[in-house]
């Protein structure tokens, strides 16, 4: 079996820009920016990470693995919350060091470990000069309620980083 | 005229997570990833990063501005390829860690220094082991060519990362 950190290193430019050989390249911590979004709606439910293990079984696997920054180990999107995401395509980028996942819930479409369907679900007005700043809450409708699913959890002992759930 | 770096600081977690007080948590270089999408297609274009000065002027004037980690300076997009974005919405995550703009572009809707509409123009191949992968071009059709575009910049001598145009 694969050791977890064996993906090819990356060769020339245009090898990394127009070649056919995956050789993701990971930032000095190892990691990888994941943007995961909605299959079905296109919206972009959260921004996260990845470690060569994690790409590795999401690949394998087609459900989506992360690095929980904040835990410092593996997680599988879904193992505490029951909301699994599963992995319609994976894309790499230009110069391979950020990847797309399009993905299908499994259960409820809840991304975010505050209940809600995306992370994303404030925006920062536009138009303004300065740097205090109100947001509004948008599209934040919480499909779950966070205080029960995470009764046993990390995140109800508040020492899960948001999003890893 | 507000310093570049005067956003406010997170308080609690609850807050960062539940309040209305912008309060970006920039990594410690300073940076935020940034995922642009198109606001017509709903297609992520680009995964770049900001810093205090970009995300400002981004705010500010409406179009997306970044910070290019390879040129070591702010850079508005589009500044030598002319395919400028105008930010139809931003928004921030649950732990304000990222953000997220829908664009328009302006001129061409083409986000990659390749010429392609998205930098996202490579799938993975999904449920196979190992690390050995051959990736395929999807929605890979170049809008404008590079060389011509860039025949006097940076991108042409080959100094500019991927994706920064």
């Amino acid at each position: 079996m694969s050791t977890p950190t064996d993906f090819p290193k990356p060769k020339s430019k245009a090898d990394t820009e127009e070649g056919t050989v995956f050789a993701p390249r990971f930032d000095a911590e190892g990691l990888l920016p994941v943007v995961a979004t909605s299959a079905k709606t296109g919206e972009v439910l959260m921004l996260a990470y990845m470690n060569a293990e994690a790409l590795r079984r999401t690949i394998e696997t087609g459900e989506a693995h992360y690095w929980s920054r904040s835990r410092g180990r593996l997680w599988r999107k879904g193992e505490e919350s029951g909301n699994r995401q599963r992995v319609v395509e994976l894309r790499t980028d230009c110069d391979q060091d950020a990847i797309w996942l399009k993905v299908e819930s499994i259960g409820v479409e809840a991304a975010c470990h505050t209940g809600r369907r995306s992370c994303f679900y404030r925006a920062v007005p536009l138009g303004k000069g300065g740097t205090t700043l109100t947001l509004s809450f948008v599209d934040a409708e919480r499909q779950f309620d966070p205080g029960e699913v995470y009764r046993h959890s990390d995140a109800a002992k508040g020492t899960l980083k948001s999003s890893e759930s």
